[in-house]
């Protein structure tokens, strides 16, 4: 079974000519498409905004498309602020979720007038003392996040979250709006995200399920009124060949029965908002390699020229990328390991894989690598992390980032005066 | 059960006042003593050599520590051949020992004169072309990488190597040694690794057993006496306070009584060499972090500094690395899990971990965390990676790895002119 490319073998190759392999490939029709899917399956809540996890791909020319294209941003860290920030993402466009929070991140996200979506009762004493060591005014909008300890999705399927470290029980999330009204915020939201990459369509609308009924909880307990609700993401993509993308008109529709069962009756009508990463950008991105070697030893491998250090979700999470060797779709397939060059033997990107018989220099393609993929690239083995291309909807290719050079690697030596970081090459 | 520091609480929370967390502090002395224990436990054998793996501690400032008590470099990549070179190690003292490797990274290993350890049987051919297209001269000295398939430890213990995709089995080795003497090649090694971090002092012994055996054989079959013999890394260090050390001086000698057993009566003597990094560096590392917040929802948290970005062994590996909170060593405990601040719930430094009561503020120490560690530092959610002090004999601490920063995050955004790289800060 194969995977469909936005591209033809042909135009690949003349791309690997032109650049040298590996590189990743964004589709940017891709993505928009898939952004405008999410505004019209959300488009019955007036105040519906996708705050695109920035963790996913954070690149400027990516996080500008999809401003362009109406989202915000969702960010974890002070680099990912500054990079909303200086692609056009401003203000309340801007969800900063962090935990274990420093002073100075929420100082920055006050500064850029964020929405801050705390984590922890004991951060409400932490970000007033934050917002008080700068004179900030007190925040207008603050969100808190949720975590219920359990999460019934289904009659047999029943998520535990008490290993998760996100989020607060629902006493401590009454307790941290109370003390936060008190302070002066007049709007709030609540956050949760309870499954990763959930290829059932029912997880969307049995979240909005909990937090609708939290929301009107929330109501009747302090009198407040939710200006919004955050069903963070945890939409998935499917990786495998044989499983199918999720509907998410109709996943936008079951959301909208639970809004008009729970919140509509109540008298309650909060913007929703989400933070999807992986769904947005991750069918969209293509890391290119080519054939480098083959082993015929205990098992037979195939070895490539991109490494766990351009992209490491199988070596982290053992997790399935399809790879395509292009221009062989549809031939005889022999299992294989098709295998990076790190000296750690997790560096494979596929174990057992039945895949075409290969040459040295053929070219592949490792799909839905566009999100957590490039973002969560390492230099161990001191090998530097490939290149970024927008594949434009004028069919061209545009750098967006270029691969690390030695310098850069080095870049951290140039306290070391015995180092001659920018000394002669050899 | 604790674990002993080269350094008091005082002297910890000095540096900490001078220089911010999160940070590694590496102990020459405890480094240089160690490297002065592997001489001395092999110096029966008078070719002998450690060659540093210098993935597990890439920075100039310990290279060059271990160039002047001796030891080579074990390179993997074009940019650790460079860190060597810089730090000093040349030549014969720089084993490049890689796998699905480009012509490039050959043709950089001959000009360095390198010890090339060929992966694979396929791979002799490659360096034949790679060394032609430039018209390098044979090199006079290659090693060959073994797998054996299976390794037997102990009549209880065996090890399968099946699904390692490093060295040749013995048919291929021979072969690959056959076509590399033709070539013109002189001087032979061979290399394995077949265990990864063993505290079991047979391990080498063991290995060698199988290597010593090979090379009688070789010389056999083959009529080349090998010159040297590479048993490589893979002895381990006592994460865990409750494990032992292993003694060196015993393993040593170990090797010793099977070299007498099987060389000496065939007429061989080989020179020994060994290729230990977390042995040699490991222990002598310490992650110093702070304590940034507390949570206390359906289990304990303790917040720090630090995170997988720079450290990720807990995250991929689910490793162990003991923890001391600095002047609480003693105190009644009680279970945490200590965290990182990433929004990825695998940034755990430790589950379930018995730890004094902590405030804000107190200082945590991450043993262990000289090999492997911030050498497999990430960015992940945009986090720059910790910088590198060096703990020196007469007790100063010197910076020799700057943390990173935002310029160094953003540098491969350059080609984006619409990305102001350089631009105004907020």
């Amino acid at each position: 079974m194969e995977k469909r490319l936005p591209f033809t073998p042909e135009q690949a190759r003349a791309w690997t000519r032109e650049f040298p392999t590996p590189f990743y490939i964004y589709h940017e029709a891709g993505i928009r498409r898939c952004v405008e899917g999410v505004k019209e399956a959300f488009a019955w809540n007036p105040g519906f905004r996708e705050y695109f996890a920035v963790k996913a791909c954070p690149t400027p020319a990516i996080l500008r498309l999809l401003q362009s294209l109406g989202c915000g941003a969702d960010c974890a860290s002070v680099s990912e602020l500054e990079l909303a920030r200086r692609s056009g993402i401003t203000g309340e466009r801007i969800v900063f979720s962090s935990n274990e929070t420093l002073p100075e991140e929420y100082q920055l996200a006050l500064k850029l007038n964020a929405i801050i979506n705390l984590d922890d009762l004991t951060q409400v004493d932490r970000l007033m003392e934050a917002a008080g060591a700068e004179n900030f005014p007190v925040p207008e909008k603050i969100c808190c996040r949720y975590n219920p300890g359990q999460f019934q999705m289904t009659s047999d399927i029943m998520g535990h979250l008490y290993d998760s470290k996100y989020g607060m029980p629902k006493n401590q999330l009454m307790e941290a709006m109370k003390k936060l009204k008190a302070w002066g915020v007049r709007e709030f939201g609540i956050h949760a995200m309870l499954q990763s990459c959930s290829l059932e369509e029912i997880y969307y609308p049995k979240l909005a399920g909990e937090l609708f009924a939290l929301a009107v909880e929330i109501q009747q307990q302090l009198g407040i009124r939710l200006s919004f609700i955050d069903l963070s993401g945890g939409i998935g993509i499917p990786y495998r060949p044989e499983e199918k993308p999720v509907d998410i008109s109709a996943i936008g529709e079951g959301v909208r029965q639970v809004y008009e069962e729970i919140l509509t009756p109540a008298g309650l009508f909060p913007a929703l908002c989400t933070e999807m990463g992986r769904y947005i950008t991750g069918p969209y991105g293509f890391l290119m390699a080519k054939v480098v070697g083959h082993k015929h030893i205990y098992k037979e491998y195939v070895g490539i020229d991109a490494s766990a250090c351009d992209h490491m979700r199988p070596a982290m999470y053992g997790a399935y990328h399809h790879i395509t060797v292009l221009g062989k779709e549809g031939q005889q397939t022999h299992p294989v390991d098709v295998v990076g060059a790190l000296c750690e033997n997790n560096d494979k990107f596929a174990v057992d894989r039945p895949l075409p018989e290969t040459e040295i220099g053929d070219l592949v393609v490792i799909h839905d690598s566009g999100a957590h993929c490039r973002s969560m690239g390492y230099n161990y083995n001191g090998r530097t992390r490939c290149g970024e291309y927008l594949l434009r909807e004028d069919g061209s290719l545009k750098m967006i980032r270029r691969a690390e050079t030695l310098q850069d690697l080095f870049a951290t030596f140039d306290v070391d005066p015995e180092f001659c970081v920018r000394g002669e090459e050899i």
